[in-house]
């Protein structure tokens, strides 16, 4: 049972849209990721995802709408809701979701993560 | 799905170690909560929980050692682990927890929460 830093984990890695987990919740895994760009259209099919944003402002966009958050904000996208993240400019989230989620959800191109890291 | 302002719902309650329920993730509630003071020693049984401090500064103690984390800073108390929130000024947190969690655990007293608001 140690703290975890999130500032010094995010310093500890570069990568866009490459999540890396920090911490293990009920069987949820809590990650972090910087996003920068637009991402695929996908859905999870069993799985919630909650976005929290920590800097940056990120547009989720769903097929009917859309959703700009802020430092400070969070939405949770319930499994099997199309949504699409954009960020314009970098943006850093806290991701809390179940172990087995995919980060291309039910697409696979060459930005899916088969297998997060820990940091 | 509309987005969560963490400051908004904070605004909107100032009670000490009620935790109030801002979404749900897969089973799981996210709850902001003010600390101020001691609470007493609890363990959950079955749950695991998260501590994420959005402001001041929180001290877990644990029968074998102790924490403290400032704001950007999680920590998660795995289920069966006795622990002591302890905030000697006033403290802000997220919490993840599963939606049967008891905020004083396998303690009843007059600090036991037995629903939660949702706000």
């Amino acid at each position: 049972m140690t703290k975890i830093n999130l500032n010094e984990k995010l310093a500890a890695f570069d990568e866009r849209w490459s999540p890396r987990i920090i911490a293990a919740v009920q069987g949820m895994h809590v990650k972090l990721a910087k996003l920068e760009g637009e991402f695929p259209w996908h859905s999870h099919d069993e799985e919630d995802e909650l976005f929290l944003v920590l800097r940056g402002t990120l547009r989720l966009e769903f097929r009917d709408g859309q959703e700009e958050l802020g430092p400070g904000e969070l939405l949770v996208v319930p499994r099997g809701i199309e949504h699409r993240p954009v960020a314009k400019e970098e943006v850093h989230v806290l991701l809390v979701e179940p172990a087995t989620t995919l980060n291309t959800g039910n697409v696979r191109n060459e930005q899916t993560i088969e297998a997060p890291h820990w940091i």
